[in-house]
């Protein structure tokens, strides 16, 4: 609890100075003052984060946090739980989605067992099982509160150490089958809204599996009665090891004035509970793309978020935020590279 | 007028078993199938247009038109006149957002002066003025047929010079002080369309000025009676060089089966201009970002394209459309790198 603790305390607002330094030099440049709209918001917010303008690229990981959920009895997934495990192993060969992406994006990829069911032996891996998957949350609660925040500090744990390595941005990334439905169900609880609106269809299940995944969000919710106040608490209750785990990464990124991109639903989910717990993190996240998943857009609008990227994508693993990376660069670039009015010796309005 | 034939009967129907092909490849990946939404899409696109779901990266140029346009007169910009040659200056030296863009993108920009007003004398410029400048639109003709063909052919042999020299993807940019008003102009004549709903505020004009652009769209059409049947009618008495060169690109990239990338407003009218002269070049488009420009969404739905990208940006030059290179060469590593669930091991639903 102390390593979370003193995360919370670290977390600052971001440079107002260096962010109005940043807007009035884009202003100068050869084009018409806030023309290329959120590709300057980008500069201006990862201005307020370095507390510079003097903005760079930087080194990027996606860190792809995997856990299992013991709410799959109920049949909430199209796919068997044994492929979390699996996809884990994909991901250290280089096979996933997000590996090609994130290569694209110059890259790398984080793997983080905070919660897989199987044992898993991979020195590529960063092991740090909290729990071997959660319990049924439609029957118990997922965890205990001291898993909960222990699987937050793994996530602060990363933040750091990537950060040491010289990493200067982050992405959110997720693997466990079954975890759209504890996602919706703390989306659920820290939204105050029904399961209706924030279940939808993960990787594909058809009306019935719908039917399912929602009686179980509701069965969560009536079981657990997680405490909206206490993001802990409905981490603990209805949550799951790798959401609290990205919501750990997201307070760590936040206490060390790291910049990281929200992926999903899953993601966006973990970065709500990560801005209750500190609402100064807000600053700190970059949105990425709008997801299929129903509840997406609902959990953007609670953190104030505008997705990018419209790509009608529902696969996770961190591949929306993968590809808004080379919106940051571009966005940084423009900021470095382009000429001024004065410069370039053309009449402004 | 034969050059444009020539191309315009080329144009053939995207390889429907390329694109056949690519989507079962693309379903047999370790991801629930259709999950990368867009992206694989965007994969079968360019598999149909290859001819072979066999894609590799290419090499990428944003060829950027430029133009004047004698409505300037009727006070409907922002910026004066002199910017358009100035800016073509910028482009040359690399100091505009679309160099930083296309840069990024490991992209040339490729400036062609098909009708800049002021004289351009740089060994860097492609040099294929038509004329200086438009007539003012709201009192004669942009042009004559003759320039318009002119102007259109221009870009197809610009599609043919840089698929020449080994570019197998291009995107659309432009520059012309004035030019959303005659691309509104186009927009109302080929989609029955009225000035209120096309004209948008272009660099940022203020109501006394967007005013003046709904009155100079109105009084174009009413003056010119442009024949909506009659795309090239339509570009040489209410278009503008730029746009009649981009149409003219279009039509060359389809008939070569280049891909081609629409930016924003500008773009897509004349992407809409050259679908009118040949409905299937409309497969070869590869739609970028939404435009903050009033009809951008009203061209893009009569063109049946979806935007990617929605980052709020105004700028034209083909910044909307460099931004989109990079989904472009993600949707086809996709494609070449991911693991299948066989390859991988991992248990299918």
């Amino acid at each position: 609890m102390e390593k979370l603790s003193a995360a919370i305390a670290a977390v600052r607002q971001p440079d107002e100075r260096a962010m109005a330094e940043t807007q009035r030099r884009l202003d100068r440049l050869t084009k018409p003052p806030g023309s290329l709209g959120r590709l300057e918001e980008l500069a201006v917010r990862l201005a307020g984060i370095a507390g510079t303008s003097e903005l760079a690229i930087v080194r990027k990981a996606v860190v792809v946090m995997a856990g299992d959920h013991g709410v799959c009895e109920e049949g909430v997934s199209a796919f068997p739980q044994e492929v979390t495990g699996q996809m884990v192993l994909n991901f250290l060969n280089g096979g996933a989605a997000i590996n090609v992406l994130a290569g694209q994006a110059g890259a790398e990829v984080v793997c983080v067992d905070v919660g897989v069911k199987a044992e898993l032996d991979d020195d590529r891996l960063v092991s740090r099982k909290v729990r071997a998957g959660t319990g049924n949350i439609a029957r118990e609660a997922a965890m205990t509160r001291e898993e909960a925040v222990r699987a937050l500090e793994v996530g602060i744990e990363l933040a750091e150490e990537l950060q040491a390595r010289g990493v200067g941005m982050l992405a959110t990334g997720e693997m466990g089958i079954g975890n759209t439905t504890p996602s919706a169900a703390v989306l659920a609880a820290l939204g105050g809204l029904e399961p209706e609106e924030v279940v939808g269809r993960g990787t594909g299940v058809g009306d019935e599996g719908l039917a399912r995944k929602r009686a179980a969000v509701a069965a969560a919710l009536r079981t657990n009665r997680p405490d909206a106040g206490d993001p802990i608490d409905v981490l603990a209750k209805v949550g799951g090891l790798e959401i609290a785990g990205l919501a750990g990464l997201i307070v760590g990124a936040a206490a060390r004035r790291l910049p990281v991109v929200i992926d999903g639903f899953i993601a966006t989910v973990a970065a709500l509970a990560a801005c209750r717990l500190v609402p100064a993190a807000q600053a700190y996240l970059i949105p990425s793309h709008l997801s299929e998943e129903r509840g997406h857009r609902l959990a953007l609008r609670l953190l104030g978020l505008e997705p990018m990227l419209h790509l009608g994508m529902r696969l996770g693993e961190g591949t929306g935020a993968a590809l808004c990376f080379p919106l940051a660069d571009a966005a940084v670039q423009v900021l470095n590279k382009m000429a001024t009015f004065d410069s370039a010796g053309v009449s402004e309005r």
